[in-house]
C-alpha cells in the first residue's frame, strides 16, 4: 500500500479526504477535530508525498478560491465486485470512485463458489489487462447476496447460496491479485455507497432492498453497523402475520415470504387464475409465468387487482418497517431493489403503515424514499469498502 | 472544569481512564490507539496536574506491578438524579462513581416540572451541604421517564409526564448549581450504567425496562445510540397483535398495552374474577386491587393461571424482541424494571419466542438475561452521563 508507513493522523486525513471528496482544508480540519494549522501541515505533506491532490473545482464562497481535496488519482485502482443471485458486475475504480472500466454478465450463485469465483477471477484479470491495471490494484471489495461474517470474509449459512457456507472468499481471492479482498453483504455495500455519495451528510439511515429477499443496510453514527455477528439488518424474517404462510426459514409469516418478489408474483398468479385480473390472465397465458414486474405493468395499465396486490405488499413491508423505525429512529429509509420499481403506490402503502404505527417523535423528520443514485450504488459501495478497509488495515502485500 | 484548557489528546486520555477505570498505561494506550510512549507521557503529565491518579490494586500478571489508572478522586463530584414516575433518587458521586451520599423519596411526575424540580433542587442542595460539596460539583446528570431531545435537554411529548412537554430541565437546573446539567431518558442511563460497569467490554447490547411502560437503551459500537431525534429504543409501541386492545398512543396491539405491568395486573384481575385463580381472587378481595407483583406472588405459590399470564406477557415481549434482534443483532439483551422480577418463567417465555423467530446467525451468541448490577444502575448511568458529557463539552462555568 502506498500509505503503509504513515502515521495514524495522516491516515485519518487520507480517510477524511476520501469520505469528504472535495472538501477544503478547513472543512477537513473541522471534521477531524484537528486545528487548522495541524490539518494544513498534514495535508501539505500528503500532497508532497503524492497521496492527496488539490483541484480547483470547489465553488468559492468569496475570497481566495478554496482548493478541493481528494485522494490522488494516481494512487492506484480498486476493484468493486457486485455479485447478485443471477448477475455479476465488476468495475475498476479510481480513488475518487470514478469508473475506469466495467464488465457485467449473467451468473448463477447456485453453481457454487468454484464456478462463480473462477468467472470473477477471469473477468477481473481481463479488465485489469484492458486498463493496464496490473501492479496498480490496491484492494478488492466484493458484495454477495447473503449473510457474511465480515471479520473472516466468509458467508454464513446463506439461504440463496448453497455450497458457499463457510467458504472463504477472501482466501480464494488472494490468488487472483496481490491485493486484499474484503467481502460484505450486498445491501451493506449499497448503504456504504449511499453514505459515500452523500459525503456522510446523513448519519443514521437504512437502505432496504426488496427483491427475491428483503434485506437492510444500517448506517449508525455515520458508520456501517454490522451487528455482533454480522447479521444486523436481517429484516426479511421479521414476522408480520403469526398465521401467515411458512417461510423457507421454517418460521411462519415472515415479511419476505409475504411481500418480496416471489410473493407478489404468487398473488399476481392467483389474481390471474381467479379471473380477478384480466390483464394478468392475459399476461400469464402469453408468458406461461408471472413476475413481480408483470404486476407492476398491470398496475400501470390501470388494473385494480394489481393495485391491491401492490398495496398489500407495501402495507406488510410498512408494518415491518414500523417496528424497525420505532426501535432505530433513522432520518431516512431508502428503498431499492427490483420491487421498489413498482412505483408510487407501493411507497404510499409503506409510508401510510409506518406513520400509522410509529410514535410522533420517531417519524417527525423521517423520510421514506426510493434509493438515490440507483446506478452503480452497489459497485461504488464495494469500491468504498475496498478503500476504507485498506486505509484502516494498512495490510502489507508484496 | 478542571480540564478546561487541556489538549484534545489529554481529554481522550481522561475519558479513556474514566471508562476503563483501573486499566494500565499499556491498556489505555492500546484502547486509544496511541503509542505506549505517547500514552506514558500524557498520563504522567495528567498525574502531575492532579487529574489522574494511580493506585496499586490491579492484579499483576508477573513482572513489575502494573498501576491502575483512574480519574483523580479529588477532581470534584458529580450529581446523579434518577427521576422515576413515582420516585426521586439523588446521589453525589466521585469520579470513580463511588457514592458519597444519597437521598431517595417518593415523587409524582404528574405534578409537573415546577413542583418536582423544586424538590430536586432542595434535596440536591441539602446533599451538597451535608457532604460539603459546594464549589466541588462538576456536573449533573439526570434521567427522566420519557423521550428526551438530548441536544436541548427537553422532554418531547412524554406520555407519563403531562406538563413537561418542551420544558427545558437543563435551563431550570442552571439556577441550582454552577454546573452543567445533562438530561436523558431513564432507560438510556441504565444502559450507560451497564456499559460503564462492564468497562465497555460488550459493545452492542440492549437494556430493556419493563414496568408501567416498555423502553430500551441501545448501545451500538460501544456508545449510547439515541437515534436521529432522540427516540431510539422506543419499543413499547411495536405492534404484536393487529387486532389487540387500543393503546394510549392511539394504535392497536402495542406490546406495552398488552404485556407491561398494567396489562399483567388486568389479566390477573380477570383470572381472579373469572374464578380461574383462587389465589388471585383471595388477593383481590383482601387488597381491593391487583398488581403485576401479585401475579408474580401467585406464580411462586404455584398458581397455574398466574403462570399462564406470565408466559403470555413474556411471549409477547419475546415476539417484539425477535423483530429487534433480527434487525440489530446484539450480543446481549438485559431486561430490568419491576416486571423483570416475575422470574425465570417470564425469561423462559421471552427466550423461547426470540429463538423461535430469529435466524440462526443472529442468535448464535445472543444472551437474554436479567439486568446485571441492578442496584443504582440508573444513578451510576446519570453520573456517567455527567462525567462523559462534561469531559467532551468542556463547557465553561464560572
Amino acid at each position: 500500500m502506498p500509505w503503509n508507513n504513515l502515521s495514524r493522523r495522516k491516515r485519518q486525513v487520507l480517510e477524511g479526504a476520501f469520505w469528504s471528496h472535495g472538501s477544503s482544508r478547513q472543512g477537513l480540519a473541522t471534521s477531524l477535530g484537528f486545528s487548522r494549522s495541524k490539518a494544513n501541515g498534514l495535508v501539505s505533506e500528503l500532497v508532497e508525498q503524492g497521496l492527496i491532490e488539490e483541484s480547483g473545482h470547489r465553488p468559492s464562497t468569496g475570497g481566495r478560491r478554496p482548493e478541493a481535496l481528494r485522494l490522488h488519482r494516481d494512487l492506484g485502482l480498486v476493484a468493486g465486485v457486485d455479485l447478485g443471485a443471477t448477475s455479476l458486475d465488476i468495475a475498476l475504480l479510481k480513488p475518487d470512485m470514478s469508473v475506469v472500466g466495467r464488465h457485467a454478465e449473467a451468473a448463477d450463485v447456485r453453481e457454487g463458489p468454484a464456478v462463480v469465483l473462477s468467472r470473477v477471477r477471469a473477468c477481473l484479470k481481463e479488465l485489469m489487462r484492458q486498463h493496464r491495471a496490473e501492479g496498480r490494484l490496491l484492494a478488492i471489495g466484493m458484495g454477495v447476496p447473503g449473510p457474511v461474517n465480515f471479520g473472516i470474509g466468509q458467508l454464513v449459512a446463506p439461504p440463496l447460496m448453497p455450497g458457499w457456507d463457510s467458504f472463504s472468499i477472501r482466501d480464494y481471492m488472494r490468488d487472483i491479485a496481490p491485493a486484499p479482498c474484503y467481502v460484505d453483504n450486498d445491501v451493506n455495500l449499497m448503504a456504504l455507497g449511499v453514505l459515500w455519495r452523500q459525503r456522510r451528510q446523513h448519519r443514521n439511515f437504512l437502505v432496504v432492498k426488496v427483491g427475491t429477499g428483503i434485506g437492510c443496510g444500517v448506517i449508525c453514527n455515520g458508520e456501517l453497523y454490522r451487528g455482533q455477528t454480522g447479521s444486523a439488518g436481517d429484516i426479511g424474517h421479521i414476522c408480520v402475520d403469526e398465521n401467515g404462510p411458512q417461510c423457507t426459514c421454517g418460521s411462519r409469516g415472515c415479511v419476505e415470504a409475504m411481500a418480496a418478489a416471489p410473493a407478489i408474483a404468487r398473488m399476481g398468479t392467483e389474481a390471474a387464475t381467479s379471473g380477478e385480473s384480466p390483464f394478468l390472465a392475459d399476461w400469464l397465458s402469453r408468458n406461461g409465468t408471472l413476475t413481480a414486474e408483470a404486476v407492476g405493468a398491470a398496475s400501470r395499465a390501470g388494473d385494480a387487482a394489481a393495485d391491491r396486490i401492490i398495496a398489500r405488499a407495501g402495507g406488510l413491508i410498512g408494518q415491518m418497517l414500523a417496528s424497525v423505525v420505532n426501535f432505530f429512529n433513522p432520518s431516512h429509509v431508502f428503498i431499492g431493489g427490483g420491487v421498489a420499481s413498482l412505483g408510487p403506490l407501493f411507497f404510499a402503502a409503506i409510508r401510510q403503515r409506518v406513520h400509522q404505527r410509529s410514535p410522533a417523535l420517531s417519524i417527525r423528520h423521517l423520510e421514506i424514499a426510493s434509493l438515490p443514485f440507483v446506478g452503480d450504488t452497489g459497485l461504488i459501495g464495494a469500491g468504498v469498502l475496498a478503500v476504507r478497509e485498506a486505509l484502516r488495515d494498512g495490510e502489507v502485500y508484496p
